[in-house]
């Protein structure tokens, strides 16, 4: 731990790696830390990404996530570990399923399936990347607006554009961890899922009216990993809101290389309830 | 049950009716009727549709399903009855939540996450629907190709155009129940669940070589209802392939009813293996 705006990026980017190393309690049961600083509730993201991170610690190193499906139950109490309790569904030759459940005080906050699968070859088609994007570097490095957002450097693209065709309104970010990862695959899938979680932002209504008006939370969230990357990387991504009635709103996104390909898609619902 | 084309359709779809007519073994266990003529391994579909459909009976009748997120474990065996097993995960004044296990001689072949939700009132926005599509009455109903199909009328849209944006190739279909249902807007959203799997359509790789080349099977399958539709009036479904890699296509997709109001967002994955 030291000062100065460099060093204090690897220190926090430090701290979310240490709250992806989860305590094994018994073969299938992890406790995660929690730490108490962030107001109000816990960061989805983070919640996501230690479930994953206790699935795959169940799963052989030659099965690698390629998705997963998630609800949000309750909100999480920062400050309190979570607990992490999987379930083997299924061990199969090429794919292998499991589902957590996080808790806390006895009670469900979140639950998620994934499924890992063996490497294998195949075809290979995917939606074009945006074309015409500034690269981070030209651009600025968003202010860190909480502590879940310190771990990441995070660049807003001006004018955003959508993959295949370049024409829908839509938000869109260059995203990496703000220092360097260990070279463990799954880490990296667990940043991914940590930093993916970006919760009502891009949505239309929020870009008009004041933020306080509405109160939001996440309802679920899914993720594909097409494609391996590495989340201290650079990573374009690209969310185009698709819904909005019922007080809630959908969202789908990709990530994208510096290279072009795409390496994840993600859906996110969230609650968007107008505060009476 | 009579003869002739207009009937038959109307005893097709009262098979389909019937499948979702789950005998209620206790509180929380459904069976479901699964007939033999299908060869090879049950429609996915109808899996996902049984177990909305026994999730739904347990929750109260004001709550209405907003989303599902499932995996498809192993394949399903015609002819053996389908067993499900919901599992009550939370039950809340605005949102509910269940998870179906389906069982067939002990093993778990599917399992879904669906969450309900009271109706509440709440800001407007979807994605444009695609535009410039030509009536369904104007086109050829396709051949059914097998029992699945039977229960639904499906006009293929010739050049697919996107919602958004109107530029993406895409596999676009009008899509009904092939007669009347019942007034039960929670059969509704089933059939819709049933007529959403449509399996490897529409993946590019798929319309240049022989289909025979391919081992396919659904992986997930998800679904987002945003506005209450009734699945024997048309609905627009277009279908986007997003990615193709190691042997996994996932395509996500939108149905929009002929008012032009975004119904369903839905998600697929399915298992792209080319035969050695």
């Amino acid at each position: 731990v030291s000062a100065g705006p460099a060093t204090e990026d690897t220190s926090v980017l430090g701290r979310l790696v240490a709250l992806l190393d989860l305590e094994r309690v018994e073969v299938d049961i992890f406790r995660g830390a929690n730490p108490g600083s962030s107001p109000g509730r816990v960061f989805g993201g983070q919640v996501a990404a230690q479930a994953l991170r206790a699935a795959g610690a169940t799963v052989d190193a030659d099965h690698r996530a390629h998705s997963l499906h998630s609800y949000f139950l309750r909100p999480g109490r920062p400050g309190v570990p979570i607990v992490y309790r999987v379930e083997r569904i299924r061990d199969g030759r090429s794919f292998t399923t499991r589902r957590v459940v996080a808790i806390q005080h006895g009670e469900a906050i979140f639950n998620l399936d994934a499924s890992f699968q063996r490497d294998e070859e195949g075809l290979d088609h995917e939606i074009a990347a945006p074309g015409g994007v500034p690269d981070p570097e030209s651009l600025d490095r968003r202010d860190a607006r909480g502590w879940h957002h310190g771990p990441m450097d995070e660049r807003d693209v001006p004018d955003p554009v959508a993959p295949g065709d370049g024409r829908r309104v839509a938000r869109q970010v260059w995203v990496r961890a703000a220092g360097t990862l260990p070279d463990d695959p799954a880490l990296h899938a667990c940043v991914t899922a940590y930093l993916s979680d970006m919760g009502p932002t891009g949505h239309p209504h929020l870009e008009r009216v004041p933020r306080e008006a509405f109160m939001n939370a996440s309802l679920d969230h899914a993720m594909w990993f097409h494609r391996a990357a590495r989340a201290d990387e650079w990573l374009l991504y690209t969310i185009e809101p698709v819904s909005t009635s019922g007080g809630r709103g959908l969202a789908w996104g990709t990530m994208h290389t510096r290279a072009g390909r795409l390496a994840v898609v993600m859906s996110q619902e969230v609650l968007l309830r107008t505060r009476r």
